[in-house]
């Protein structure tokens, strides 16, 4: 078993001595080991990946008995499960089936959660579940715990918004809050709100962007995972450009996953910490 | 000698035809040709690019006779006269320094602008005249009127804000109306305004970006002529990530006025069509 | 209609003015064109793209009467047919699938052919044919005159090996020539040859590249189309450089699609003149 | 001081926390770590940066007695000293010198270093040494002995080939083993050989690279350190492919440039690993 610890403290003097002594009492190899320290807030991130068979509780126990205020997360490299939010895009959904289904991105798919039923074929076609939770006749409240229950039903690790277009309130942020990654339209902060491609044609921009982030109570302003470009020019229409977009965002959406579902991303506020 | 010829029009059936009839009865053959209509303002561009031996001003004048109502520019592949202003900062100065000395630039800098003395020694050992014009004790109105008069002096076909942190008036913006190309820091539209390098830096970007631009009358709004972005990660402090600025700063500022002195780049309200 | 009118001829004075001036007499408005050329050859290229309502043969007949000795190729925006060879990776499959789906390429996928069985359930669930044509006890020129046989069921305009790993021979690239787009692990004319991405790893290269190509009759080396990279570290093991590698090679797969299939792209001798 | 701490070893259990318990005793606080263990190999390496004020030699001998078999290199966050070789062409050179003159690289040109004497005025305008070994009439090994005493007046931690045209026998390479950088033109390991953009021009590439890399024995095969890629298109004749090569050269060479002084390379075999 491979395993990948994640620890986040306030920085002191020690921090990687004492928690790699303990790893040395247990026998454990250090494989990769990234640690850095945020000066401006003394925050301390460290990731450590090692091999081998071990109690799990009682690694975690011996660390915290030996630095009790520090945050530990243990995970290990394996298929992290997901939901998958959706409303009417396909690329994005599609680009993720075909990744789980080929184990191209170690994450398994437990259901498909949407407002609308029309990509239902799509999904049932690769043998996951389909939830279609109209909002018609809805408050946005009740639509949101029925979204909610529809979740809870598989457990999953992450949400994924894979162009979900109804926005989250703060209630629903934070049942699953760190967990909740978005693909967002444009290259942020820019083009904020509606019709981000109308408004990038009319600017007459020469790249379109994608940012990939977790949901926190803000729209569209979460910690960045990643981000990137692609180049575009005058001969586009704000159609080629949205193309264009929904070409990056898949691209962007698959990268952050995969940092995430390898534990390499840790959040600090408003930022995070990648441990590329 | 090789020429450039920019049409611009309304769009109507037949310009190409006409505008082709005229090289042709010259004996011009076209050796490179783009055309764009934008349909959304029935607008049509041409670039076309032909060498020979000619009287300019008679083939100017012939294709007028046939389409009274275009704009015409006959261009040369040469290198064109510029003016470039600076404040303190050196990498973009620099590489546009070096580029023209080892002409890997259609440019001719002619004089060098500046509202510090800082840069001088740097640009007097390329040969090329330094010219400050201290603010200090002026109002805004005198010191630009120094600074027109200024460059005046050196009748440029282009002026290149190479980080000229002064804000210029629509007077000024108007006596050189789509000859000024500016630099600016950080991904138009994102991030306008003071500190942008710590403005990224707290939003933890993955991405830094620059625009080169022309001037119009309002501030980092003009038409955009390239873009481009370089990765940054959450070890770049706000200092990092102003280098890494200054890395794709001095890039996009050397593409946009290599197409600009082609000839390439037609401006379009707030837009740009460029034929790459 | 939009159509899309591809001229290539040796190149002489007058020939934007000829051909121009049969569209201006059909009553056509040329909404792109694009002119190019090579002046090594002395050949000249050009893409027009105008709408309208024509009798097609008639338009065609009229150039040719006007210039005899030109390639003339008059073509719609419309969905392309084609069909899909593949062996046994799904990435760059998946990703067509999806877009063909979904209108995110202008392609309709008459089949797929293949010649193992592991894809067969993926593609039947997007309701396209799977022909499976196995090469065990067959010599290559028996299986390859199978496929053939397969492929000419579905007449297809187009070929696309969407990771295809047998070795076509001469006789099959001449049945299909000019139509054959070909995805290569790698950047040419780099690590050509198997396990492209060990050699990679060995070599610990900085950059995963892939290039779309048409297949003429040497291995890899035909006309290029589009080519693009992303980084990698030398935390990449051979399989993480392998997943880079499929990562690129479905972007520009699917780039060098959209660019054919809009009739943007020319072949000449070993290269391209791709009209972006 | 911020100091710059590298290990390498064969790996064993407990590196990690054998040195960061020597850190510890002394009172330091680590601010970065990483570290990565090559499996194929069973290597291990570390990059630990802490700031503080210690005795230099007591800290390497106190690790070395915990850990006698392994490398340790103590170095600071400084400006290191190079020498750079140069044969006529200005671009690299040129943004080396703006890069050191405002601090934009952590390097001293001790002095440039060339077979010819046409960069001397460029070179002495920043007050930097020029130092002309013409090879005319002379061997080989006679002329690359007086460039070997020439560079030793200098006693530079680097030599940076910002293109140097001649090739650099094993003797030279053996006395500056590891402490080499190169710019290559083209994308490692393609078009190696004369005129690689000619090379590129006629296989009709549409993307131009450069790959910055250690020297060793073998041409053009050293370590790889960074590599990227800018976009060409069919107008791009041989000539401006190869301006498209300068350009992505020069940003290739000072990426390398600034890993490698702050001391973020290890060489191992034909490999770097690269903490960035």
């Amino acid at each position: 078993m491979t395993y990948h610890l994640l620890i986040e403290s306030a920085d002191r003097m020690g921090l990687v001595y004492a928690i790699s002594g303990v790893l040395y009492d247990f026998g454990l190899n250090i494989e990769q080991n990234y640690e850095f320290v945020d000066k401006e807030h003394n925050r301390f991130f460290m990731r450590t990946e090692f091999s081998g068979s071990i109690d799990e509780d009682l690694l975690v126990r011996s660390i915290q008995e030996k630095l009790p205020d520090i945050n530990i997360r243990l995970s290990t490299k394996r298929r992290k499960k997901v939901v998958i939010l959706v409303t009417k895009e396909p690329h994005c959904l599609g680009d993720l089936l075909i990744r789980a289904r080929y184990n191209e991105l170690d994450m398994e798919i437990a259901a498909v959660v949407s407002n609308h039923d029309s990509l239902r074929d799509l999904v049932e076609s690769f043998g996951i579940p389909y939830c279609h939770v109209p909002h018609q006749d809805l408050s946005r409240e009740d639509h949101e715990q029925k979204v909610i229950e529809t979740i809870n039903d598989y457990s999953p690790e992450y949400l994924v918004l894979a162009k979900y277009m109804r926005i989250l309130s703060p209630v629903f942020v934070q049942k699953f809050a760190n967990s909740i990654i978005n693909i967002h339209h444009s290259f942020l902060p820019a083009f904020i709100g509606a019709s981000p491609y109308k408004q990038a044609y009319d600017r007459g921009v020469k790249i379109i962007g994608a940012t990939a982030h977790f949901v926190n109570d803000e729209l569209d302003d979460g910690p960045i995972i990643t981000q990137n470009v692609i180049p575009v020019n005058h001969t586009y229409n704000a159609s080629n450009m949205a193309q264009a977009g929904r070409d990056v965002e898949k691209q962007v959406l698959a990268r952050a996953l995969s940092l995430v579902f390898d534990d390499r991303v840790f959040i600090f506020g408003k930022k995070t910490i990648v441990f590329e």
